[in-house]
């Protein structure tokens, strides 16, 4: 019965994620196609539930005919042990965000690292990914980090703040990356750093409106350099701005929370979705918010 | 955000319920009146759950975000434990087919009952109620007589193979009725009783397509009488048709179903549905399917 197999029953899990774009993202794309597009957050902080309920809100989700999960914050580990299967990349990363079910079954992708990968190739065509430095060694990345080795990055500066955590990501991409060369650094190390590199993403809160601010003294950047900024509220952070003030080619942290969206939304629906269209309409969105803000 | 307060989401909970056509109807007059529209089919014979796991059900629902539930068998009674509140006419039916979720609460209403009352008043308007029989004291046969006495019928004859049922329900809605008359009947009074009765209804599942025939002798009905019948697969039963050909007014059971359905829906969204634009959106539902079997 046609009304049944072409309607999308999606949620997002997560702590915090009732103000997500993600939803009117997808609904948006379904209704471009002809879809019954229904994405609802399920806020499990509102819920007072803990990460680990993320098994039980996936059982939930497959009895009531859901179609697929996007997961976020802090069950992207988590969700790993009640999956049926994983693909190799997510299973490398260690992460999962996104979920499809299928025949009752749990399928786990990685949308992060792909979304980066499909924007930087979008927003940058032709950037030099000899030598990048990256700004955050967290979970966005991790995934960020991973991408940019796919993508052909031989030599990866990996900052931050936490040594410890740097290395131990280092050490992990290394390992799946036998060509290229993944280095744990401080901040204090950036001045002599930027200089070699070809590249900066910045994979931290700063510049998020709660957390105002750069990340690194907007001195280093040359006009040479290419910036990628994974943060989207605002769309335009100051990191954005001073680098485009300098020159720069720039990639707008709304280029991966697109091509996360994008290619979920590919995952749970077996559909192309089109990303200038969904990165139009998240530039509304985000637009809208700023207005009301 | 209006993209998340305009739309719902909405399921069927019980045994075989897949083929329902309860799901499109919504869907389609949420599409008319320009919701974001979503209901799920939640087949517990297909999940291999017992119906008592309808308290589950439910709680899954309320973390995932629907708006409410549909109850079929086997959970009309069942469900009732696990409500916050119940309409008074649901707690005396002793079934809830429509649960809404607001602010975390469950409401339980009936609209089988409210849906009879008011396929009856649209589609029979003006039809004598003074006494009335009824084939059939199962559970439709519950709401069908409780909406009939609401309706003021004065006399119900009520006739069931199962006389002890017959009268079981026979005395409860005497109590809720204790102005009209209920009596508990064999199909062996027939004969004596249709000359003396403006109406017929029939609740037993005798027209549906796994059991062909008519519940009464066609002879028995007279010009005068009217003729309600609940089965509407297929619409056109072997009791309506004779109905129709002996020149009585009929009401089919497409009626109820959609009575039922519309109201369902104002309780789910707040909004009034159409019924007649509801009803002839499943007549081409119930086409569709005839052509197709």
């Amino acid at each position: 019965m046609s009304h049944r197999t072409e309607s999308y029953l999606v949620g997002l899990v997560g702590d915090g994620v009732m103000p997500s774009l993600t939803p009117p993202m997808h609904e948006r794309e379904g209704d471009v196609q002809g879809l019954r597009y229904l994405y609802r957050p399920i806020d499990l902080l509102e819920l007072g539930l803990p990460g680990e309920s993320v098994g039980q809100v996936l059982q939930s989700a497959r009895t009531l005919g859901f179609n697929g999960l996007n997961i976020t914050h802090p069950c992207k580990q988590l969700v790993l042990q009640y999956l049926d299967e994983v693909t190799p990349d997510a299973q490398r990363l260690g992460a999962v965000n996104t979920v499809v079910i299928r025949d009752g079954r749990f399928i786990g992708h990685n949308t992060d690292f792909s979304g980066f990968a499909s924007a930087l190739a979008s927003g940058l065509p032709g950037a030099r990914l000899d030598r990048v430095l990256q700004l955050g060694a967290g979970g966005a990345g991790s995934a960020v980090a991973y991408a940019l080795l796919t993508a052909g990055v031989r030599s990866l500066e990996l900052v931050d703040m936490d040594l410890e955590r740097a290395a131990a990501r280092a050490e992990e991409l290394s390992r799946f990356f036998p060509g290229a060369t993944v280095t744990a650094r401080t901040p204090a190390e950036l001045p002599g750093l930027m200089p070699l590199v070809d590249g900066l993403v910045h994979c931290t809160p700063v510049g998020m409106a709660a957390h105002p601010g750069t990340p690194l003294d907007l001195d280093l950047l040359e006009p040479r350099h290419w910036v990628a900024d994974i943060v989207y509220r605002p769309i335009e952070t100051e990191l954005v701005r001073g680098a485009r003030a300098k020159g720069c080619e720039v990639l707008d942290g709304g280029r991966m929370a697109v091509g996360q969206a994008a290619d979920a939304f590919r995952i749970f629906t077996g559909l192309r979705a089109d990303p200038d269209r969904m990165r139009s309409h998240f530039l509304e969105l985000v637009a809208a918010e700023e207005v009301a803000a």
